[in-house]
């Protein structure tokens, strides 16, 4: 398989990121709208063509006169003045200031022939057919001569200049209507594979397909990098669609971005391609995640084939590609958003390649920044929203020990370190009790998990539910108790534990590191107890006991969807999934605060909270406070 | 006039701010497909639906197999199995892997029937009809688990994230079409006033109409702060349109904001608006610049009453209404991006309001920063571009002397220090060499005001014309020559200096601060001098030498419109704009450096650039290196 061979000599970093940059992506000029023109960036220097102010205007309501009419004029001795008309803004003054004389103006009018400066109303009275003036104006006072702001032929604005709102007020004083602007580079998006399903459409998880996660990601990472995506339909595995895909793209975009060919045939295609009428200039880089990457053109257009992992993808767009599409787009490169912090545990790593890895933040009690690794796997998604930037970690470096300082690159500037974080039992009420804390971090990996890790003194908070562990660690902040029991089918006759044990019934058990899985392994516990026999002869006899399921709703859901009997579930996942319920106990849920974070905005926040969950519990089947 | 009666008691800034805040511009929410989700927030949490992955999937290319079949197997004792088929990504096994039989199986394909691990194919050697293992592996090694990414019913996404690319990534790997989001609130925009032209249509400056400047900055800030601009139509000083223009602007709207009310007559309208169907809460806040601001609600919109004057308007919007309208969008405050350096100038202000102070920066030779106040008044549109952020004076500082430290509030976190500070003459030449650089600031206030501001050493550079001072400032950089003469209609009669002098010609000088003026000055010298006259007698018998104009071209642009018969003017602007032109002579252009930023980067490139204009000089009528 050809994608195998070809990684024996993978590029360094810096090589792979000269090679994307010797790539053409210029996407040339553009005419736009001022409307919307923001954000844009100008491809030209833009001159005045006009004098603004396009006119004398007077810079005050009050009275044009002839500067030199009021020389002497004071508050004892006033000089009064002949009234010889008026002129509001936005009309053409018809109205002559001679001598003596002197005409109302307002803010923004025409000054009138003849007037030269303007007298403010509140150093003046009218009369009857005059007004008195009360101070004495020089030559040019209160007034904005023609062009003072800006005069025609002047420089306005330089090319390369980024349109804010400002921009946008002096193009529009200077009556500009449209610009010309750095045109955004058109990116393809092709994602090949059969298996791949636009969001939004129905799903055949058995015959293995899954969600196209990449199409939308990238599409969304190239419109932050100033680009322009363009999402071409799925190839498939028609080799001869895919081949025909890749001319289209780049024919009609600066670069084509391709990912996830997971087959060997679909590199073929690539290969093909870019060999027919384009050059390939790199295939393979030593990072970790995404050695899979190949750099070359096709035809016009450059090309930059992206792993098919999310994760990797969306790290080698970033680290390689970004910064030649901000480039191309003129968008300056963004402050560099970097935070220190100490390794919370340590990290061990021998694969010899530069690692960016996923690190999430946490603050510590003292307010200083705890990092730690964040790496479910290059499969997984949610690895992309449990991270909050990256480490690079060299290839010598085998070894981060806790408590090492790190410097880690955020995703983005706008990146905040979450408020709280929590790792434990995936819990209904706790779900909608995080919804009222201000951008919280969860990690619904278990009772037993939440423990470990609270142990190691990482996250805020755990949440654990079940038997109370020898050695519970933390400080207790609040909690409640939840029903739980077996979900069956509306049609079912399993009505008790014992059913389970003696009957020929399909059953799901939860994660082994739930709680929910422990208050179960009690139960079996007891009711082996009962007949006198070992716990595992009654676990044995549990046609699925061994059979487990991600999260806490996970075995109910299997029982809906007609692939069990009955699966170990919440009396409240039961009710919400339209099933019959055997309650088999309660279980007590409870946050523990990690002891240095107690006095923790956050934690004691959450502490307030865990106060007054009585409307939660009470919407929710068989849960009490 | 009612605006001018209102303003007794100015409300203080903290006070305007709670006031704006009390507002209600909640916009709801709203559904938008994935692809347009970037950079929206959450307006609910997001839980899964479906399991990721939604089967038990193969993380590695090589062979489906049952664990313990593999059991002992090692390089030197591989494990022969039967080959069973071959399971590809996307397709439904169709094939079960019995005790002592392997599949084929790719990355990303489902787990066949009977197998529960993966063997890399790295470790295995096809045979005819089976496979060779060469390692063991245990159950679940190389297969990530149906929902062990995230499952069904966990909690994906709070409510109030942001969507970034992660996020999208996590939503299209759970398969949602569409998201919840917070709207976007709604923002009238009213300008009013007669004298309101839209930019790109066209202009009647004698009739005193302007460019509209506030709706589309306004737009482009309301964009900037997660709002919705919806232009209204200016209704002119048509008060019956204007107060039906807001009731419409409030029924469609969350907030409306008015601005450019310069009559008293609008102002009134807004009064009895507002009486009629809402609530004034506030009129005029202690600042600068901004004092009329009206904050009130019409009917079920929140209403903001900007004053009219563009700096004015965007500082108002900025300080009081993006927070409040950043609050509505779910949007998160940018990092507040501040800078601390020292002022360059003094600056004395003693009108007792906390004032918002433009400033620019520049870094001085030791890469410290220096503030300098930039104000050409409330009307100018050039300040808005000319200023980098702005200093907050309190109230009760009369004076900021020269040196004092400052912390000065960038507009947005983006804005970067220019590169390179000028001040001086309007040249062609040194306009277009300006293209060459990154992001230089220059302000073409004339050879005067560079020379007095080098000499306060604010700028890096000032660029000089005409006459070579006494003192001359800075060190000379380079610099080229420049024709200058009379611009005359073509079929005009003026042909020398002494037409002027002696005929009956109106006459367009150039601003008395420009080094052109200088150079004509001594011209004009030179002639009194061979007739024997004082120079006053010459100045005197030019009909319209003290009416001068802004910009170099200023004069020729005159003569252009058939204002005037001959304008001083350089000989490339009377052949730009088709004009004839009588040569008076040749005038040298001198880049200055600040003698303590010669070593400063961008002064060392534009020193580089200077001595290849070549081109620039070749480009243009009468100039020469």
């Amino acid at each position: 398989m050809s994608d195998r061979r070809e990684f024996r000599d993978l590029a360094a970093p810096e090589e792979a990121r000269a090679v994307v940059d010797s790539l053409d992506i210029d996407p040339g000029m553009a005419t736009v709208a001022l409307a919307d023109a923001r954000d844009r960036v100008l491809a030209e220097r833009v001159d005045a063509e006009l004098d603004v102010p396009g006119f004398d205007r007077a810079s005050m309501d009050g009275y044009a006169v002839r500067a030199r009419d009021t020389f002497g004029a004071d508050e004892a001795t006033p000089e009064t003045l002949h009234l010889a008309g008026t002129v509001h803004a936005g009309e053409k003054p018809d109205v002559t200031v001679a001598p003596g004389t002197a005409a109302e103006i307002s803010t923004g009018a025409v000054m009138p022939e003849g007037a030269d400066a303007v007298v403010m109303v509140e150093r003046t009275t009218e009369t009857d057919g005059g007004v008195e003036i009360r101070t004495a104006v020089t030559p040019g006072e209160n007034v904005m001569p023609a062009g003072a702001d800006i005069a025609a032929g002047a420089r306005a604005l330089g090319p390369e200049t980024r349109v804010t709102p400002r921009e946008i007020g002096l193009l529009s004083a200077l009556g500009v209507g449209e610009v010309t602007v750095r045109a955004r580079p058109r990116v393809a998006i092709v994602s090949t594979g059969d298996e791949l399903i636009r969001p939004g459409e129905s799903l055949d998880s058995a015959a293995g397909e899954i969600y196209d996660v990449n199409s939308y990601t990238l599409a969304a990472a190239v419109e932050d990098a100033g680009g322009e995506p363009v999402l071409y339909p799925h190839a498939g595995d028609d080799f001869e669609a895919l081949e025909s895909l890749l001319h289209e793209a780049a024919e009609e975009c600066d670069l084509v971005l391709s990912s996830g060919s997971t087959s060997a045939g679909a590199v073929d295609v690539v290969y093909r391609v870019i060999e027919e009428r384009g050059d390939l200039r790199l295939h393979g880089v030593a990072v970790k995640p995404g050695k899979p990457m190949l750099v070359g053109t096709i035809g016009e257009a450059a090309y930059v084939g992206l792993p098919g992992y999310p994760v990797s993808a969306l790290t080698i767009f970033r680290v390689f590609v970004a910064p030649a599409l901000r480039e191309a787009a003129g968008r300056p490169e963004p402050r560099t958003a970097t935070v220190t912090g100490e390794m919370a545990v340590e990290e061990r790593y021998t694969e010899g390649r530069l690692r960016y890895m996923p690190v999430g933040l946490v603050e510590d009690g003292d307010g200083s920044t705890l990092v730690y690794p964040v790496d479910k796997g290059s499969g997984a998604t949610t690895s992309l929203v449990d991270a909050d930037g990256t480490v690079a970690v060299e290839p010598e470096t085998e070894l981060l020990p806790a408590g090492r300082s790190v410097e880690v690159t955020l995703f983005s500037p706008e990146v905040r370190v979450p408020s709280l974080f929590g790792v434990g039992e995936d819990d209904p009420l706790w779900s909608r009790l995080l919804d009222r804390l201000d951008a919280p971090r969860y990690l619904p990996t278990g009772t037993a998990d939440g423990r470990r890790r609270l142990r190691e003194s990482v996250p805020d908070v755990a949440v654990v539910a079940g038997p109370e562990a020898d050695d519970e660690p933390g400080e207790a902040l609040g909690g409640w108790t939840r029903e739980w029991g077996l979900a069956v089918a509306p049609e079912s006759d399993v009505s008790a534990l014992s059913d389970l044990v003696d009957g020929d019934y399909r059953f799901v058990n939860c994660d082994g590191g739930s709680g929910l899985c422990h208050s179960f392994d009690a139960e079996l516990a007891r009711l082996a107890d009962e007949r006198g026999v070992s716990s595992a002869e009654v676990t044995d006899a549990i046609d699925g006991y061994e059979l487990t399921a991600g999260a806490t709703e996970s075995p109910a859901r299997t029982v809906a969807a007609g692939e069990a009997d009955a699966g170990l579930a919440l009396r409240a996942t039961a009710a919400k999934l339209g099933l019959d319920f055997v309650p088999l106990g309660t279980e007590r849920v409870r946050v523990l605060a990690n002891g240095d974070r107690t006095g923790k905005e956050s934690v004691e926040r959450l502490a307030g909270l865990l106060g007054d969950v009585d409307d939660l519990a009470a919407a929710l089947d068989g849960f009490e406070v």
